[in-house]
């Protein structure tokens, strides 16, 4: 796993040029949490150019009275016409299946990019869909909250957060259009960093699809227990609260991700669960209190970080 | 298990009577988070006797400083002399030594309490060691923080916790000195809980142990990642550090835990064990809902207690 995580166009913070007039139309396709705190985000840091939404009727009246949007289209079709950028902000599935019929409609030189929380199928599905002069480069704004939805956008979601990108070759960056969006990423807040779709999907599977279903199962396992043998979950403090919070993330949204990165997210659970064995083995001996060190110094690195 | 939580004395809310000035002289021995926020809390809510707090020199200082207590005691001998109530505010471990030596220094007729975070081996030692006519009533106030000592304490850190008491009988209720302590515990804010001990210790080993574990478990596993193959950990989003948020809880306190609880936190890690291997052999299919609609139900219970 190493030569992965070691390829040149990781941890790159890229260089931002002033392009903020670069596309004047684009076109935000799901307006969801993330879909609607782009619109909100790009209003809020001054984009001059139109913001045109897609989503299902009802999101779409929210999102425009809001402000997400600058014009409400219920027809992707419609919305992605003449968009010199268009930002796929939906879950994996539907990505997926939109990036299967899109290049037909997309303006002559459109740079596409996504949201997905996993990155592997989306690039390779997108490198065989869309082309001719059109361009596609993978998305993973880290900045998602419990609670989805255009009711729930906001115009600081990505501020200070990390916004993965996935480019099929660096070479992409350079392009006019990569830099504008880059540049379009920085205005918001956000840190753009670079790297193969790969390594991405390797390290959200320990760092976000572990603890989601570490929560899931904690959660579910004491539903079970109390429903069993009346645990009394009132005895739950603050710790508890904290460890199963990610349990409240829909369904909807952790089937596509699951599906689309098992592989790698079946080899974390089996990492955390030679180390909870371990740990069950120790429960009495100092050997545990290495896993405690070494779980502060992780702590205290993310500190560090932010 | 069932049994045990059926037990008439369970999830009983104590009547509470006006007692507060019961006891004249309270000694708070262990003036970290519990033990100086107890003494803040009983200078908050009017406690009109003596707070005499014992631990070492620079401690007591820093809790005198503070009004943590209204005298400060090097020897524990000295702090419990004439003291109606003592209250051992200390890791499991010293309170088991710490009863073990008691006896002989108490004030006819004391009432001691505890609040350390497993209660059978403390309350079996206690029946034997504590005996005459003091009498011994287990306690545990669910009020942690992540941050330990006595800079951390606060008046306010029972405000609304339950405190769960763990009582040789549930006549020693009716008791004065009981109806005096949980007058007390009302009068600081927090929800007096009676649970025989050994019911206590199977629940708190799912709702407190092993969510530390799993935090634990989660944070040492990426600090090896992070070491192995240079895992980059600046795309952990809040949903990461709220999971691992626990893994900052210090070993000395876990340790005493782990050792006096070791039966019930290895059952709940084979419980949480075969959750994971569940989620593990359905990623790809439907079952996998089950899980997360069962962990949503328990967040929506736990915002109705609070």
């Amino acid at each position: 796993m190493s030569l992965l995580y070691a390829t040149p166009i990781m941890h790159r913070a890229l260089p931002v040029t002033a392009s903020d007039g670069f596309f004047q139309r684009i076109a935000v396709i799901g307006l969801g949490l993330i879909g609607g705190s782009w619109g909100l985000a790009l209003k809020e840091h001054g984009f001059p150019g139109v913001r045109v939404g897609y989503d299902q009727p009802e999101v779409l009246r929210r999102a425009f009275a809001s402000g997400a949007v600058d014009e409400a289209e219920e027809d992707w079709r419609r919305a992605v016409k003449g968009a010199g950028l268009v930002i796929l902000a939906m879950p994996v599935g539907p990505t997926l299946n939109l990036i299967g019929e899109l290049n037909g409609f997309l303006a002559p030189g459109a740079l596409v990019t996504d949201t997905g929380s996993t990155k592997t199928e989306i690039c390779s599905r997108a490198q065989q869909r869309i082309h001719g002069d059109m361009l596609f480069i993978g998305g993973h704004p880290l900045a998602g909250k419990e609670r989805s939805g255009i009711d729930n956008a906001e115009a600081a979601l990505f501020e200070g957060a990390v916004y993965v990108l996935t480019p099929p070759g660096l070479e992409t960056l350079q392009d006019a259009r990569g830099q504008a969006f880059s540049a379009l990423i920085a205005s918001v807040g956000a840190k753009a960093w670079v790297m193969d779709a790969a390594a991405h999907d390797h390290a959200l599977a320990y760092l976000s699809h572990l603890p989601q279903l570490l929560s899931t199962a904690l959660a579910s396992l004491i539903t079970d227990k109390q429903r069993e043998e009346a645990l009394p979950i009132e005895l739950a403090a603050s710790g508890f609260r904290d460890a199963t919070r990610l349990a409240e993330s829909p369904y909807s949204v952790w089937r596509d991700i699951c599906a689309t990165n098992a592989g790698n997210i079946r080899e974390s659970l089996d990492a955390l669960i030679n180390q909870l064995e371990r740990i069950k083995q120790h429960l009495a001996d100092p050997l545990l209190e290495q896993d405690f060190e070494e779980a502060l110094r992780l702590r205290e690195k993310l500190r560090e970080i932010k």
